[in-house]
């Protein structure tokens, strides 16, 4: 698992319900795993300069309590299933000892084009760096 | 299932990829089912104004195809569940004939509070005009 | 000065002070612009699939009335100035017959890298269409 | 002058120019403008909880320089004047050495109704300690 990412929620990410627009979970996930692959020194700008890129094919998002401006939100992140071809991440996330939000995302592997490839074949070190980290 | 709502797909909603980032397509969901109930004659306004509020507590989204900058988005929306407490939402996105999203969103209904309510209890009108339109 | 561009806010548009939050008019200041090119017969896409981009170098905006969920913006756009190097762009947007908010933007012109080039020269049919449009 | 506020440049930040989305920008003035409250010991959540609302009525944005996916911008923010009804507030961002943005903002005040009133009358601890932080 991931070290916890620290989100402080903000003023722009609220709605006039008077919380956090659910939209914006699937940013904070994205940057928890953007800081995932830094934290693992495999940075997503290397990545897509290597030209392997890895578009969400598909997401799943629990909201089980609001959050709002000023709110602290750590996610943690844990890698659960890896192939050539597909990613599967998994996500919690925190405002103090609250889970607030429960997720997934399921990434493919592209070229520059969009056309699918295998990531095992494309960039075999950052397979096995990710491959090291699978979780339950 | 609802007319087809149209969203053009703004230069502000792509990514550094070339592509609709996909966390706006939540958004897209939001617009279409908002405009769903404008149909239906009962006005999102009208309903948070009638103290009646229904946050999203899950969204699962399929991405099956990217969509970019000019695009025009046609989405579907149909009720495919109702309780009292629960409200299931699906949609279909697509652009010209080919199919570029899946998703669906459930929603629970709650007081200004945000304390869960009855659906039909709170609002009976409301309830069965949506009753009349769940399909499977 | 451009047919009115409509935008109807969307809910993800306001913020917890239950209004349209304040970034939003940089996006509705967008959607017209490119709207407005795309009524000249140039749209905005073309541009770029022809390598001449235009990024923003300045925008000034003064907000007079709040606006919320459900309003009808209309986004009025004028050409005020233009040069080989520079665009300026006035934009009027109301609800009803009330101005809630005035602005302009600055875009310069450049090739796919980012370098300064000068529109009448790369595009001169372009420069044509939108000098025949500059107003007072 | 505010300690250095750090944003990092978010995937979901950028357009398909490649480069940090313009509006982006006025979401990093208000994110260094709450820092600074919070940092003077006034969040602005309490000040909103006391009945003081702070809309932007203005905001000129100069871009000088594109900023992209993973960069540090660094926002200092300066309170450049303040009446009993108006704050001026202006803002350097930095990537390392290079000024990438000049802004400012101009804030009224209101009560929750979203009706003007002096800060000076309504919270007058608050203003003696914006009052203090004035710089040319």
């Amino acid at each position: 698992m991931s070290a916890p990412y620290t989100h402080k929620i903000q003023y722009y990410e609220t709605d006039m319900m008077g919380v956090t627009h659910h939209a914006n979970y699937l940013h904070f996930m994205e940057e928890a795993r953007i800081a995932y692959l830094d934290e693992l020194g495999y940075s997503y700008a290397r990545m897509e300069q290597e030209g392997v890129f890895s578009p969400v094919v598909h997401v799943s998002v629990q909201y089980k309590q609001p959050t709002t401006f000023g709110d602290e939100l750590t996610v943690r992140v844990r890698i659960t299933q890896l192939t050539a071809v597909r990613l599967l991440v998994a996500y919690e996330m925190c405002v103090g000892d609250s889970t607030v939000c429960i997720a997934d995302s399921t990434h493919c592997f592209t070229d520059r084009s969009g056309k699918p490839i295998s990531l095992k074949r494309a960039n075999p070190q950052l397979f096995e760096l990710l491959a090291a980290r699978v979780e339950g």
